[in-house]
């Protein structure tokens, strides 16, 4: 009999990651499929399901699925996704209930992907050792996440680092969400290119990277997102106080453009500057994350990174 | 032989809280000289050595000293006190020395003011069994600290909380402490009675709050305040996502006043907002947190608070 074998899902902004590991978390193979956020959240999942059992016939075939990880923006709930308004309809999915469903009743553990991902860099990545460090993803949203004492600070709900949905100024104070613009649409992967696209319509994100030096319309919408990105970074800094910030997300591909800006404000504002590194895994942390959350599903133990997790009896 | 006691000194902006306990912390006598911030921290030292050996002669007398805890504004260090503009000098003072050539060499530990308060709020006053949650200070200066599991985010230089340093728009990025205006220096007891008093010279914290609701210039001020205040806790319970923010300082007087506006601002624009009460101890916490780690050091036992604590050999 083939060996049991756990899923790794990976819902993100722009596209679902999948994997398919050991139960010794090792990945085996794995998958990339669009995330069809126009398309929705029920469309996004059935796409993901098809995905996944294509993704394990291919490389476990006949091998018993024992566990499921899945790492999503937002905050996982038994009823919804809260604070996930990147995929229509994402927040009234229960991705417990409809991927237990599609996979035979498999014991599901589910987490936010930036706590993933920090958990990870915590334990083998660009922030292990580090006390008390912070996790900015920098993808198709914003988040951070802050690690203390080698832990993920779930915070109440499981909300903490949701920072986008920060105040941008003093005029946003008192003003709800659907009066005011949240951070995440001003600093943000997104948000980025819908500011390029202003200038350069249909932009993608390498060509505006790749003119953005040349041209300086470009160059200042760059320079506004920076701006605003930094501010928000040494306040949280200077709160925190961290040894160490990692970032990861697609948008550590142009690191040698954000680097350099985030470093000078870092230098100038904290009182004790910290360092600022790329990620060990900025592409796909929360995939491995998502990974070692379905391997401590298969198993049955706690994952002890202290951030939501909802299981549905085997 | 009269019974050992401890000695706590709590070094504010505007005055030294100075208390007596037995080794069981109860408090046996306390008094409070002005800080006199103009004549500097040499002053100020030689004010408070003089005050604390006449209140254990008053209070203990024959009784041996066996402890001594230090709470201050700044962060403490065995050679000054690091971010304590306040008084001056006191940045070269090294309190750890000085207090220990005039008590004796006795055994003392230091702690950030800020941060033993949130630690007294979360072992016995309106922070306990609060995960994480959030102390702020509205005292002289401007800080918070963060509580997660129970103890205080120190931070890596034990500089966590110090908000006072925030950046306070967009305009600040990139620059230097010298080039432009901390948020302590608008959001604080003492810059809001500077502000005051550019309405009506020398006026007091007790007659501002008396005249601030019939005044509309004054009113301003206040608002201002208020208004700037909210935008950087909505951002940090954004960050933290706490269960509590418990408030303590000189201006929790004025609850009246503030309260409902800071909940407003929390209500308005945090995904989960939290509540937000005053502070069990809000005028003394950091002086009972003096004496707590006056026990701890003549116990020799270490405090656990993850704060930045030197002592001397007795």
């Amino acid at each position: 009999m083939p060996p049991a074998v756990v899923l790794g899902i990976d819902f993100g902004g722009t596209k679902i990651a999948i994997a398919v590991g050991d139960l010794d978390g090792n990945r085996l193979g794995e998958i990339t499929v669009p995330a069809a956020a126009e398309s929705g959240a029920a469309a996004s999942l059935a796409a993901t399901i098809v995905a996944g059992r294509g993704l394990l016939d291919r490389v476990a075939p006949g091998g018993e699925l024992a566990g499921l990880g899945v790492s999503t923006f937002g905050i996982p709930g038994p009823d919804g996704v809260a604070l996930a308004p990147a995929i229509d309809g994402w927040a009234d999915v229960s991705l417990a209930r409809e991927l237990g469903a599609a996979f035979d009743r498999v014991p599901i553990r589910l987490v936010t992907d930036v706590k993933a991902a920090a958990q990870v860099e915590a334990e083998r990545g660009a922030l292990a050792g580090c006390d008390p460090a912070i996790y900015l993803n920098l993808g198709t949203g914003l988040a951070v996440a802050i690690v203390a004492g080698g832990t993920v600070l779930a915070g109440r709900h499981g909300a903490s680092g949701e920072i986008g949905y920060n105040l941008r100024g003093l005029g946003d104070v008192g003003r709800g969400l659907d009066d005011r613009t949240p951070l995440e649409a001003t600093v943000s992967g997104g948000a980025l290119l819908t500011a390029a696209a202003r200038v350069v319509p249909g932009i993608t994100g390498a060509a505006f990277f790749g003119a953005v030096t040349e041209d300086p319309a470009l160059a200042a919408v760059l320079d506004d997102f920076l701006t605003e990105l930094s501010f928000h970074l040494v306040n949280l800094a200077v709160a925190v106080d961290p040894q160490r910030i990692a970032v990861g997300g697609g948008m550590v591909r142009a690191w040698d453009l954000i680097g350099p800006r985030l470093r000078a404000a870092l230098d100038a504002a904290v009182p004790y500057p910290p360092e600022l590194v790329i990620a060990a895994f900025p592409h796909d942390a929360p995939l491995i994350g998502a990974l070692a959350h379905g391997v401590a599903a298969a198993r049955g133990r706690p994952t002890g990174v202290g951030i939501v997790q909802k299981g549905i009896p085997g």
